[in-house]
């Protein structure tokens, strides 16, 4: 990277992926500098998994990778913007975003009308 | 709120921010329950600060407000997505969008072809 980026103290920062069609947000989570130049190299979305401390190629089991078609960096270069190809669902509940969940002003959750683009059973179950 | 929502060490959640007209990604930031909480209230966005550990209404100094028009939660309860209506632009540079800087995949930042929807130095200047 030519522009020097602001890692958080776990050496890591957030990269936001909307679907570069529609411009459905479609995820954040957290890349450190080398799942980032993975990413740019690979031209397929790359992240450092937090809960398994492990890096993380988007799709490795389910097939559904995010092929990076455009990337943003912000004012303070401390967060990331990819614009992707999303193959199948963004989500691993089989949604194609994570961010399904509507929530009105009182705080509750509405009823979620969208029905998935994938079951998620049958792609994350390992087939002998 | 009535989802349990995961905040991190410092009592803090990213809030995503995008145009609900255009879907363009306007800029990411934090909020601690205080802000969301005000922010579902009042229907304006408001982030807590961390630089200047303060609460922030966006837009208090600019008049460059953004209005709630949908809220979603993502499927780890962990971060926030807002579609607001944005008065003027979101970034203290005068840009529509935080994210105005193109990258390349060698890491080398693009011309920004893009002109700012204010001037910076007259919004932010007090005037006596």
């Amino acid at each position: 990277m030519k522009l020097p980026l602001k890692y958080n103290s776990d050496g890591l920062i957030p990269a936001i992926v909307q679907d570069a069609s529609s411009k459905r947000v479609l995820m954040m989570a957290w890349m450190n500098a080398h799942s980032l130049q993975t990413t740019l190299e690979s031209g397929l979305m790359h992240y450092w998994s937090r809960s398994r401390q492990k890096y993380w190629l988007k799709g490795e089991t389910s097939g559904h990778t995010q092929r990076v078609l455009h990337f943003h960096v912000d004012c303070d270069h401390d967060t990331l913007l990819f614009e992707v190809e999303q193959t199948g669902g963004a989500c691993h509940t089989g949604h194609q975003s994570c961010f399904f969940q509507e929530v009105d002003t009182q705080g509750t959750p509405l009823p979620v009308s969208e029905t998935r683009v994938f079951n998620p059973e049958s792609t994350y179950t390992t087939k002998a």
